[in-house]
């Protein structure tokens, strides 16, 4: 697969303090190719920033955004409300309603401005979803989706004899 | 109290559905002869209409703003990071997830950005709660406010008389 | 755009109940000139079945499959198991836990096999990501789309006035 | 009761890190005697042994399956989807949304298709689930059920005894 | 598969109000022949009642519990610590916490009494469940249960057309 | 039992709109003799009468307070704070929220103050944990307790009658 | 007020885990002069011990009963279905759903069996409830209790001296 | 912005366990030199106090009241029913029902008597929003309010910098 060095995908977080999480998004890419620019961005403190980031995001080159926000998680929706470009919202985890704010923020967008919502803290998958749609287009990325859930599958059946070996070494 | 021409209280829903609940406000405000102006503008349809109205806002005159939304509900705080008026969030209730998700949008905003929240679908005590704001540096609001509470009381106190006559009308 | 004959964009279901709500992708669908295909294939009544759309979904020309399932609602997450083509997720209401469990049910995928989730009943919604997925290799949807945001934009606009003449109405 | 060689139960997790909860069910079996089967299979990463590992399960000898998984946790249902055996499902904990999304994704399984869910992390209630189904053809374990449930009591009982020693001990 | 005439499964309520709900399963019992038996013992009314029924349902006959209750829902946990005979517990649902008292009640027993629990309302997936343990010492039940599944599987396909149909038809 | 006309428990609410539940606690005292006395007092709106209920309330003969309350329901925790009369906490059901806030505004007390907490709207179990307690220096109201539990074991018992009659006439 | 000998508060728990919590009631009954009696007796491993004790409850001169449970939390409410003494429910936490199991499970009581639930963990406001409740025919606990309450004040009043040495010593 | 030297800022809280959290309102205030006066006062233990702070609390120059407190967190509610300044409530969290008790036990006030709620544990925003009101008539705090909204932005965009040093470093 054509390796880029513009940036498709922009991943964006409100907080430094979301890094350790949203940084995963960043080597999954790395892995599949695919350049990234990671930035935060946020919605409360610096407006005016994330709207020049949304409404240059197509002309910059960017296909996907990926959005990381906790609490009340604006960023991903109001990303997606200046931009057509799929947005991708990752809710991060916080001890205080153990998600559910950020969760709730992210995923329940009004009819029309649609945010593409992965499951808590699973920038992973933000990733990985970027990867499925940029597939859809380039058929290396296409091919390369398809040996990951063999490897996926693969690294997957190796599990059992390691529980076995454990289960049986406790024994 | 002086009776104000220029509405001194904003209010802002996402969507017209939200104007049953948000209408009440402007019933309050309009007791207490205080102008405001209501509108409907979406964070998520119209963002550049708000961002135009939440950073002009001081300057037309307006000294809080009160904002109801519903669902992801990201209109009261994305107003808060684009003016330093006090903002007064109203989560609009749905019977999805019972209005947590609009209440979990408006409360749990980060720190820098406050949001002045009040309970689910309470567009009343919105506009109580800028009444108080207000009666801060107006005494005639502030007379107003301790009227009101007296005879809140007074109406409170004749529900006693209320319900034991229903009690014994149906024995 | 191109309207396309071949269906772009398989919309599954767990029960023909979902229907009511599962339609609204389809009209929005075809208000921008992209096929679709409507089934309901249920990933506990007919595994067989889901396994075979999606293995061979991509192959038949889809490029977007969107799910809509409630309760335990494994249709979405099945699916994106068996497809590298990108699955969006629609929860389905029901008063039973307020949508909890569709919503937890759907987003909350292992790390590896992502489905982009929209807002509860949000086939609307689910449409239109499907359609800014699209955009990204089609410049005629991408237009559609900006066209869309705007007259999503305006509609929203009309609503001021609307409301404020419902209220002097009742004044 | 009769030492079984071939496994009557098959304990299956979607991921190597349920493994500390699940290794529960493998103790409560072997201390009545009954063998299982312990696997890694994933609903979402291999699911096609999923479904041959279902299919093949009653064939195998196998009467009862016990599952458990976490987060958006599909593979009780969808094991239970592909074969007419018992499956009983164990929600795996997690901090993220305390284990809610464990349980509704297991328990509020579709009409037609039931899933026996215990509580969150109980393990050991699956295994002593599949004894008890397992007694109702064999008096042998019926008879150590029974037993089991005098020791459980007893032991209980001592309990009584020591929190009062420890009460005294520390006035 | 063998018509039984004295009643294999039990099924129990705490109160009338249930009913509506656990008739269901009844009828899904009566349609595999399986006679059952239904009553209305409250684990709070009429304690001893519930004991007496638990601690006798074996030797009566009865091979398996279905325990229907709503809100502190502790008639399934109940039956199940006075007897070993596998109980099946189906929360009932009410607005008041949506289910979730029920569920939890039922659901989290303490390891050594473990509940088969179903979805909230769920009477029909418990009367299948019961019928899938049955199955396992009773060939012409496991030939039921599978064709049962056939017929489940026969049904879900016809929906497709229907819901084309009604998609066609209002168009 | 003695008849006492002077009023032992007294029945509080934060407002009229909880007399149609709240009437129920009056309507059990009345079926056992005991008087009471009910009243609309607002933790918030008369937070000065509250508290001269409150302290004067032991001196005017009461015994128990019972008080219901909905949303952020003080009106137990304030009543309890202000007397040593144990106060018994009915949360009043609202959809917003399903009655979870005002279950938790009533039974989370600190330590120091206790509230009686009963099920959510369930003013009938409030009324009969009163009676409960004035029973344990009542013997006649002791022996009505007991004579209430048979009377309520006797119509639990006569359900199983009716539903199996119901079952019957729909076969 | 009289010291007595015989045990007048039975505090019961499911299992010894939930000693740490309960035996907060033993130590503020003491601090008070009443004799408690503290057992670990549950309703799922030992039913027909939790019967005796219930049934034996009032006759063996106990007047309150107080059992805290986690999880599913029986122990309470099939306490109070054998017995016409006051039951005080304590909802032990666990990390699992965060103590909303144990709590629904012990508030939400069927109408006929009230039990007086105080907060999760709360042991010590079950023995203040206690002690509230023996008051109302003891008037040295009455006088006891009064006195308490001015000695929470004076400690609650102790703090802000405390917290604003510790604001000075930080700047 | 002038110095004050009467207080300004009234905050309280329940107990002094909930000092590290509210300090951090003071050391706001502190930095844009607005005095305020830090104090324990809980609704339950001294409801008297309570009522003395409230009643006063115009009287001796307080413009704002912030009142934190957690579980069944009366305080800020019961302030503001006896004052008609604006109270700020600040939600502290506990691990027991992860503050939803403390949040909803704050923001779901009777219409009549608002609460501007913040965040859980955002004592911090309590202060920038009673800073807010207070620059209402104040130009130099509604200055200084804007100086420090700039401030933010500019700590928020060097974060973009000091992640892609951490993801560089790592790589």
């Amino acid at each position: 697969m054509a390796q880029e060095n513009t940036p498709l995908v922009g991943i964006i977080m409100g907080s430094d303090s979301d890094f350790e999480i949203m940084k995963e998004a960043v080597y999954v890419l790395d892995e599949f190719g695919i350049a990234s620019e990671i930035s935060v961005i946020s919605a409360h403190r610096t407006p005016q920033d994330l709207e020049k980031y949304a409404v240059t995001a197509r002309t910059r080159g960017l296909k996907i955004i990926i959005a990381g926000a906790g609490g009340a998680a604006h960023l991903p929706g109001v990303t997606a409300a200046m931009t057509v470009l799929p947005v991708i919202g990752v809710p991060i985890f916080s001890k205080k309603l153990n998600g559910q704010d950020s969760l709730y923020s992210i995923v329940q967008m009004p009819a029309g401005i649609p945010v593409a919502t992965v499951g808590i803290d699973n920038a992973r998958n933000a990733a990985l979803l970027a990867l499925q749609i940029l597939a859809l287009s380039d058929s290396a990325i296409m091919t390369a989706m398809e040996e990951f859930r063999i490897k996926l599958a693969d690294a997957s059946r190796q599990k059992t004899g390691k529980i076995r070996d454990l289960l049986h070494a406790k024994s």
